[in-house]
């Protein structure tokens, strides 16, 4: 090994470091897809074995000398960006201590497993013992990385998701879109009051949804050679970029969600499936950001699979398989696919609720790791806000209120990639559409090459090549415009 | 960790070699029964990776130390057999230089994937090109082990396979079935030429075998909270004691075959699922041979498989999955799973031709890595015998006679271990049927308790507590004998 520059035997640890994380993500989709229960605590067992292992590797004194020494040596840009990535996962690990780790996951672990059962229960008071040490220990980790790094601890979290973006960003953007939103909501409702909507008739075999969605997927350019469709309980979209897993569930008198759960991974899977592949054992080969992959699910869902062309082309697809019914007229579809319906639920909220959703957790969760309120505070907050921006009462009801997602188990600083995504997609799509102005012509024909081509250059192919800044104005021509989102919901919600 | 005797230290190691070994079984089944073509590249890559960190461990230098230090610690008798298992696991690894295991593993890739169109072609001379490569390198391993544990150089791989049986005691085993299998062979022909055999209409929908199959598993006690069956191109049983996964391969013009499969990997299954579960993280759990395992599943396959109460048992279920046919009737099956028709294909071969497979490819494999022939010798040697033991003439065809199975471009000394499975099974019931005089009413009844709980309190589970003429004593009151096998096939074919 005395020929190996640092920069060689970094690359080399984490070619290591993505072997392991391979065999980590197939075994997680297994356990989500196929694992029968008994063989969860084995499961469970082995794979903390491999994060040990992992975080031995990532922690081993020898890294700093080597990225110290690698920044000295003669590297091209791709490969400077590299060490960029590398030095990244690198202090991620190292800033925090193995007792800090540890206590972390095993307090998320209790909290989760309780978490079940308490949120079923509606128990709040059950779930505040458990989170008060899971906040304790997560303001401890943002202290320790916000003391490396400079900001607020919320930033530190912040930026594990969302690199280079601060969360003064985040609330000077958040805080211009409470200015429009519960008007736009309010105006949307009134004009869909007089829309008459057709629901489709079930019941919808899950054989034939499946065989519908594998079709649309194949539409979408999805891989089957590098990827597969099976069923879990939460859809999520994992594996290794050479071998994509997609999951979704299907309810038997409802076949719409189900379809767009599809649409919304398959645009996951296609980033991942095209990403640099020479380069694939590397961090620079990896997504650039939680935002940027969520702008590829939300480019696939929001902006091409809700679009009245897309909507046209899949119409004689759902009456190929499920048998023609009034609802699947494309403009039924197209009624259906944007109705507008203020609720509880953040996972089954209409693209134009969604946002106020994840405000209003952006909110209490910087205030929570920032110190401004305690947990305790959670309810009241989550009351006050979601009558303010939905004009929905959650009072007492913390089943559907506070206690309805599982990140504030185990995570804090997420919540805000969701909508960064649907604000990048938009502003892909006003790109697109400058590019192209019969884009919606050519969807409906059936011609989805003019969006794969463009994510595919400016996005997928890219990797974490670049900054998140650098890369969407390149793609774009600026950076972060939330103007396009309001314009885009605007239009599809108003006109 | 200054407390830890040398004993606990073994054990934690093992104990991360068993989490480990988790993730690469999980791995390999997805390979074989999920994974879609453009995933194989990283996946191997991967279980390469982790296979290399598997062999640092086990040849970790400290080890060693360990090992001799724990001889002298205060053991009980469980713990004694595992430190027997752990210094058998330890010789086995350490004894080979890291470059032959490197070596070995290139050669056997290329062969193996040569071989799968050579064997196509009917192209030995192209298959020779590697196989000789195979084969020296097979020697070298050999002679090396032999070396250590004293023996000849195939002593030394049959031990991998079946830890304390010698080759000399398989020669004189094989030795006698020769002398009485080709005439039991053609008695049984004679006997069968005047019966009639109905056979069952085609087709056979893959999803009511699967059903069908899924119902026999049940009945033979296959733990569904632990373990799966799923398809995949050769049938086998993977996956880890809490989680078995079990496979099969399917054809809608015949269901025969299929089924008597899923029984045989249930027979697998069901050893995995019952190891002692305290105990599983340590090698002293686990299975306890390469025969033994094949004597589970040939206990469920030829023993009660294919038993005139069983096929009573599983007829009304095979006509109510399929619908009533003439071929259904509990005779007509017995007839259809008791055919015997010598053949050229090991594993489409009855119970009474299948150990004239074994033993001719015993003696060959024997010779060729005791240096007494050579690569090119086996094509010979392969048709004189099957002329020999079943009257069958492979003269130029390779592709159906020596190219047919898949072992020699990686493995030998394994394929003993089939007929001695049989040899086992055959000891097993007639001790059964010692202690249940009533045995074939009582699975005709569908009561199989006699059956499953003889087999777990012998045989599941004990893991590898005793040396394997231990645990077939304790279990039959004598090691191994060979005359229970020859007049279990006499009862079933002759009278």
């Amino acid at each position: 090994m005395g020929n190996q520059t640092a920069y060689q035997s970094l690359t080399r640890t984490f070619q290591r470091l993505h072997h392991f994380g391979h065999l980590s993500a197939i075994a997680s989709w297994d356990q989500a897809a196929m694992m029968p229960s008994k063989g969860n605590e084995a499961r469970a067992a082995a794979q903390a074995e491999l994060q040990v292992l992992m975080h031995q590797l990532i922690t081993a004194p020898e890294l700093k000398t080597q990225l110290d020494a690698a920044e000295q040596e003669a590297l091209d840009p791709s490969q400077r960006a590299n060490l960029r990535e590398i030095r990244r996962d690198w202090q991620l690990a190292n800033l925090l201590p193995a007792e800090l780790i540890e206590a972390k996951s095993l307090a998320a672990a209790r909290c989760e497993h309780a978490w079940r059962s308490q949120r079923r229960a509606n128990d709040w008071q059950g779930f505040l013992q458990n989170f008060r040490e899971v906040l304790r220990l997560a303001r401890e980790e943002a202290g320790l990385l916000a003391q490396a790094q400079g900001g607020s601890r919320y930033d530190a979290l912040l930026d594990k998701y969302e690199p280079g973006m601060k969360s003064a960003d985040i609330a000077r953007i958040f805080g211009d879109v409470k200015t429009w939103l519960p008007g736009l909501i309010a105006k949307a409702r009134d004009k869909q009051a007089g829309e008459s909507v057709i629901q489709p008739q079930g019941p919808f075999s899950v054989e034939k949804q499946r065989q519908l969605g594998l079709e649309v997927m194949g539409l979408l350019g999805f891989d089957f050679d590098g990827g597969r469709l099976d069923v879990s309980n939460h859809p999520f979209c994992g594996g290794v970029p050479e071998d994509v897993r997609i999951t979704t569930r299907y309810r038997d008198d409802d076949f719409v969600q189900s379809l767009m759960g599809i649409i919304h991974e398959t645009g996951h899977a296609r980033y991942e499936q095209s990403l640099p592949r020479g380069l694939l054992s590397q961090p620079v080969a990896r997504a650039r950001s939680m935002g940027i992959h969520e702008s590829q699910s939300l480019s696939f869902e929001m902006q091409l699979g809700r679009s009245r062309g897309f909507l046209q082309l899949i119409a004689p697809l759902i009456g190929k398989h499920f048998g023609e019914q009034p609802a699947f007229g494309a403009d039924n579809l197209a009624r259906l696919y944007t109705r507008v319906a203020p609720g509880y639920i953040r996972v089954d909220a209409d693209e134009l609720c969604y946002p106020a959703h994840v405000i209003l957790r952006f909110e209490i969760e910087r205030a929570l790791i920032d110190g401004e309120i305690e947990a305790e505070d959670v309810p009241a907050l989550w009351d006050e806000k979601m009558m303010a921006y939905l004009g929905v009462d959650t009072r007492g009801n913390y089943r559907d209120g506070c206690l309805q997602d599982i990140h504030w188990t185990d995570t804090f600083g997420y919540f805000p990639s969701y909508t960064l995504g649907a604000m990048y997609a938009a502003q892909y799509f006003a790109t697109i559409r400058r590019q192209e102005p019969q884009l919606d012509e050519k969807i409906a024909a059936g011609n989805l090459a003019p969006v794969f081509d463009w994510l595919n250059a400016n996005i997928w192919s890219q990797g974490s090549r670049w900054t998140t800044n650098e890369l969407v104005e390149r793609a774009t021509g600026e950076t972060l415009n939330p103007a396009y989102y309001r314009a885009h919901l605007q239009a599809r919600y108003l006109d």
